[in-house]
């Protein structure tokens, strides 16, 4: 790890164990003038009285547990199975035959919505275009890029769920972003025009940090090259200079890229040996089989999150030498469900406050109403990214969202501190899996002709 | 849990994400004064560049996850076997036959060794003793203190192992108890005749706090009431005038007394079905059989910790109002061995510093061979209370204690921040069971015939 992060730690321990090292460097007197006195007036660390918040080791111990407990079995997964993250293999396979990857093909069809959305913008800035018929051929873009990969799903059974949720969910990102691209080019326009308006007739891009680097003004941002950056960076938030780190660092990128490999290595064969006993399983000990399941489907979201949202958007992060790493926060601490729903997906949130939540209070909207339409969008999204790829309309999903209202009322009405903590845990664990087996279930009854 | 704790906790969090807060109350301008730039330079809270360490829900995870996994467990238990935790039924039975409790006898006698020393004090006090001869008679009853229950153990074969363990564990405590209140009752009147040859005839003890309350100076702590006060206070270090607590939180009280009830129901069964597989153990795999117990020793560890050292010692301070709860230290973040034997155990960690480390530091020994000295101390401890119960001289707990020296050495050397830490989890998950492996190998050796 980062030898001055180590360091900061370390002294942060120090500070508080301050007394503690003048009691080593010898000389009774350290601790208290006095050597007859030697306790003081305080509380155990774990009390809640305590207020201390430091266990960064308990995670530590959660690694060493998982690896230790899985050493094994990952030991033997890499000799019965081989290397299975093959990217060369991945390209090669495509490249023989695309028609076999169809949701990959509909991934690179994106692109082409990408381009309408830049030409749409270039024919704005240069006044080509209205503004209203800006909006219309951006809203006519953004509605295609909702509804063709549904079309496509839905019409060819070539298709695999995995391979549709896939183009679904990269659709869906692509939709956000470009949502985000045309409302944050639309007020560089606003505020030009207020300038102008002003007869302050100034050029310059007054949020421009103006640190030494190049930074770029409205009509200088609508470059494929600018626009491919922010489809690639991991954010939802379209902005026209982005915070930059200094250089990528390799030791950095390396552990990153080290741990997506040893996770999807990990995991491939865990998620297929745990769909196994769906296949045998027998619905009517319901209850039974929900607590079984709500384990492993819980460590298999929790690692997915690191994954993801860590080593992932880490390692994507530092290639771009992208400098706002803040892709999560501290949700693992969450006392409210609300803390914990926005805090664990960053750029979602990020996006949904700055292009949803806000303009929706800047027309007048109530914030309880504002609120909860972010969480009808939310649960829409929810609903969309499960039922398209699965080609099953049950609304588990969106209903599963919706339940987030009223149980945030509750838990914020009747828990605090740790026991508000407990009860989001709780509604993790085993809220997940109810939808997961909801879905299981009607997919099982649909393909095997019902006979589970 | 106390609710100004909660507030305070949140208050934290919500000095963290300040900027959230600002964003929530509506207008674009909370976070940033542009809204065209929406991202800053940081890492991500996982990284440990980012110097993050609150975990606070990472330890309610584990709560809830070993809840969640050992309800069954904990129900069956119960309907099984009843309430095992029943004082009233221990109570009867001991006053029954009190012949068949052996190990209680032998703590019953221990108070005559108190009384002892209450008595050697008082004559030092007065002066009817030299220091000489209070010292000789001190160290006298030390070595019978000692010595005396082996001796019961070893000879009497009614003893059982547990018992054995539990009344060596009291002659321990004691032990250090009466030498540390020696050491400060000497202390005490060593200053007090540099008071007099300084001519300053001050009755008034200087280190007393003076707000408000009764403090006791010098010969006045001379007391059965004071000196059992500190026998069942949670501490080995004597002080005559403790840090007191305002007044029993009875909730607080109450939810200890419930941790330590839920924990002794649910653990007896635990260890007891643990006992199990060694009956039926194949010694030759002992590297598998070792992986295999690993976990659950470490669990059960670890919950052993939380109810000895959390739960049973504030219970007891919350019932002597005594103020001083620091039984622990934030040993779970140990980047070192050595940071962990600091900091794990408080109560013994303090007395090795003033009663045993400083004063050789004082006799002018070299700070290296000192702390040497004190793990040569605590190794022969642990021997001592394994062996003897266990009426077994093997050296492996002696062994183990000592392995610590060159260990610590080589993590500190080789292994920083939570690669740190991650060896400190590894050398207690798998050192431990070694050690207990050791033990319990040679005891079926020996009670079994050897024909394992």
């Amino acid at each position: 790890m980062a030898a001055p992060a180590t360091r900061r730690r370390r002294a942060t321990i120090s500070a508080v164990r301050s007394d503690e090292a003048a009691g080593e460097k010898g000389g009774l007197g350290g601790r208290t003038p006095n050597k007859l006195s030697c306790h003081r007036l305080q509380e155990s660390l774990l009390s809640s009285a305590s207020s201390f918040s430091n266990y960064r080791g308990i995670l530590n111990w959660c690694v060493v547990m998982l690896v230790l407990s899985n050493t094994r079995l990952f030991l033997e997964n890499l000799l019965r199975y081989g290397i299975l993250v093959d990217p060369i293999q991945v390209v090669s396979l495509f490249l023989k035959d695309p028609y076999r990857w169809p949701a990959m093909c509909l991934v690179i069809v994106s692109n082409m919505f990408i381009m309408v959305a830049l030409y749409t913008e270039r024919q704005l800035a240069k006044g080509s275009f209205s503004e209203k018929l800006g909006l219309f051929i951006h809203c006519l873009n953004l509605s295609i890029v909702l509804v063709f990969p549904v079309a496509t799903v839905l019409l060819l059974p070539s298709v695999t769920p995995v391979g549709g949720a896939f183009a679904l969910s990269a659709y869906t990102i692509v939709l956000l972003k470009l949502y985000s691209y045309k409302d944050v080019n639309k007020w560089c326009r606003e505020r030009d025009q207020v300038f102008v308006r002003n007869l302050r007739r100034s050029l310059s891009c007054p949020s421009a940090p103006s640190n030494g680097k190049q930074t770029v003004s409205y009509p200088g941002n609508l470059t494929v090259k600018d626009l491919y950056y922010f489809v690639f960076a991991p954010t939802l938030c379209y902005e026209l200079n982005f915070p930059r780190s200094a250089r990528i660092r390799l030791g950095f990128l390396l552990r990153r890229l080290f741990e997506m490999i040893i996770v999807l290595q990990w995991m491939v064969p865990v998620i297929r040996s745990s769909m196994k006993p769906f296949e045998e399983m027998d619905f009517s000990r319901m209850v039974e089989h929900l607590l079984r399941l709500a384990v492993p489907n819980h460590f298999i979201w929790l690692i997915f999150f690191y994954w993801f949202f860590h080593s992932s958007m880490n390692l994507v992060a530092e290639l771009l030498r992208f400098g706002d790493r803040e892709f999560y926060r501290d949700w693992w601490n969450s006392e409210t469900v609300t803390y914990f729903w926005q805090n664990w997906n960053i750029p979602v949130h990020k996006w949904c406050l700055r292009h949803f939540y806000k303009p929706l209070l800047r027309r007048g909207l109530n914030k309880w109403l504002s609120q909860a339409a972010v969480f009808l969008l939310s649960a829409f999204f929810h609903e969309y990214l499960v039922s398209v790829p699965l080609r099953m309309f049950r609304l588990w999903a969106f209903m599963g969202m919706m339940a987030q209202l009223p149980l945030a009322w509750l838990v914020a009405r009747f828990l605090r501190g740790n026991y508000g903590n407990a009860a989001v845990w709780m509604s993790l664990i085993i809220g997940q899996p109810i939808a997961v087996m909801m879905y299981v279930h009607d997919y099982y009854i649909l393909n095997c002709g019902g006979d589970v």
